[in-house]
């Protein structure tokens, strides 16, 4: 007998979320029926996205239900199968296996991965959502040419991080937005941006003027708020803004804010465009291996944040909005 | 000699124009030098952009100048020439003019038109600037298909009633916003939409849910504010927004209303893109030969709510920002 622990959404948070959001319990793991397998989860992904999820709210995916396991992204082992078509144990599998030890599953949605071509924790970071959300939000949604000014905001995050270093391999400038010396120093000597705004300790107006002189070509933005008004400000002509997240926003109790500067879109015929990166589902291999061969050159670097213990979930979600981590926000779960 | 009522930007507005924005004077025309034309202008065209002109701020062309005549789309017949390669007496002309009676110039940026073909007025409407920004607006940067859901603001407007024709010829849906009862019968009845939502006397968001059930492709903006926030509400998936204008923001002292529903954009994978008709200058031809086309197959209805008296300038231009005018806003100068 298997005991899983799980972490469930117990009440729909207003704002920021409270203890009593999430419900942890521990349950036995039933029998297999014929087809599933049982997956011992080693690590599961922290992202900004999962607090949009959390909404009763029309979305690109439906919310979690209340008294469901929380969703995430996985990484674990297959310890047991009942005669399953595809996996069988032994195998490494990332997919959504949600805040939990143990997921049993007939396997949809699943795919294998490798320990011994890269750490467990990677499938969750660089070759896994969040540099597939960089790689194609850049590349394709942003357009992204060479010569290219980018603006990066969340730059010291998983994405963000990614998406600097691709635009770097690209040939373009790249500044970052990031929050506190320490990030800004990290995003500028270890990963290679051209310069970072401390939004922190800056006035990001200033920021802009003193890193963007000759304005923006493209601004991948995570962040929204205040940061996408003033981006706004600094367009060139025919720029482009990918909107991949707003994680300003996503815990407010109040209206969102509206960039009030959007008619700068019209002034120099730029686009704002939405992305969510399950559109290019069917390209994920395409992405997985060109940044595998980055990674192996040297001229891409994943950092992945890893915390311990399913215990401590509700702790380490939160340094999601509070930005205390660098890179992407790990949580392991196996005993 | 020639006598020439001019109207010169005196002061810059905060908001409204009001009295004292504006100098009217009467001066002699001096005499043309070598390579130049006298126009005497007939009518001169009233639009929103020219509120934008105003401003001192970075924006797609320069400002006017506090001093100089306003800038304004004219149409009128070359009176006078000395020596000029292309243009001769008799000849009508179309350009920008600006608001004065009689304009002296070189020539540049003016083309020939013809009065037998179409009435003056036409030509600074449907086959005009308004006629251009509807083409390229809907059809390039609204990627417009059919079977479309279309939703224009300032429906009933010089800009906003081409477009919903125009969607409506290529077999789309097209649901209109204006003001008043008039404007929203106007926009049914003689001009063929499928259903038009009074933004005066109506709740926007109920409208929208009564007119547009099953969302909207394409939303045309002329007029942002909160007509936009609600649009964005109800956009489908890869949904495309055309910022055209802004009308409900020309005169706003306070800061401009951003859309707080942008995440729609993320949500719908959806584009919000600028527009300035001038970058489709080297096309205007191909859409004035069509929208002709269009005209003389009665598919086109054009309609152009002439005022007299330069004189008049001031109170009419206002009529663009109370809705007090139904079609293309114009002046008759000539005496």
């Amino acid at each position: 007998m298997f005991k899983n622990k799980q972490v469930l959404l117990a009440e729909r948070p207003k704002g920021l979320p409270i203890a009593s959001t999430w419900k942890f319990q521990e349950v036995e793991v039933p029998e297999l029926k014929e087809g599933e397998i049982l997956i011992k989860q080693e690590f599961i992904s922290l992202d900004p996205a999962m607090r949009g999820w959390m909404n009763d709210s029309k979305s690109y995916i439906p919310p979690v239900a209340v008294g469901e396991v929380m969703r995430c992204g996985t990484v674990g082992e297959v310890v047991k199968a009942n005669q399953h078509a595809t996996f069988k144990v032994g195998d490494f599998l990332t997919g959504w296996g949600g805040v939990q030890q143990y997921t049993t599953t007939d396997g949809k949605g699943y795919r294998k991965v490798d320990p011994k071509l890269a750490p467990l924790p990677l499938y969750l970071g660089t070759l896994g959502m969040p540099g597939m959300t960089a790689y194609f939000g850049i590349l394709n949604v942003g357009e992204l040419k060479e010569g290219d000014i980018v603006l990066v905001s969340g730059a010291a995050g998983a994405v963000g991080s990614l998406v600097g270093q691709i635009a770097k391999i690209k040939g373009c400038t790249v500044i970052g937005i990031a929050g506190g010396p320490e990030k800004c120093a990290y995003i500028v000597n270890e990963l290679g941006f051209d310069g970072a705004i401390d939004y922190k300790n800056e006035n990001i107006y200033s920021g802009l003027k003193k890193h963007c002189p000759d304005g923006i070509d493209v601004f991948f933005d995570n962040v929204g708020g205040e940061l996408l008004n003033a981006a706004l400000t600094k367009l060139r002509m025919n720029a482009r803004i990918v909107i991949c997240g707003a994680i300003s926003q996503y815990n407010a109790t109040q209206k969102v804010e509206g960039p009030s500067n959007y008619l700068s879109l019209l002034v120099n015929r730029a686009t704002m465009k939405g992305m969510v990166v399950f559109d290019f589902a069917d390209r994920y291999m395409e992405a997985a291996q060109q940044l595998s061969v980055w990674l192996k050159e040297g001229k891409l670097k994943s950092k992945e944040d890893v915390y311990e213990g399913i215990e401590n979930f509700h702790s380490t979600f939160l340094r999601l909005f509070s930005g205390e981590k660098l890179g992407k926000l790990i949580l392991k779960i196996a005993e």
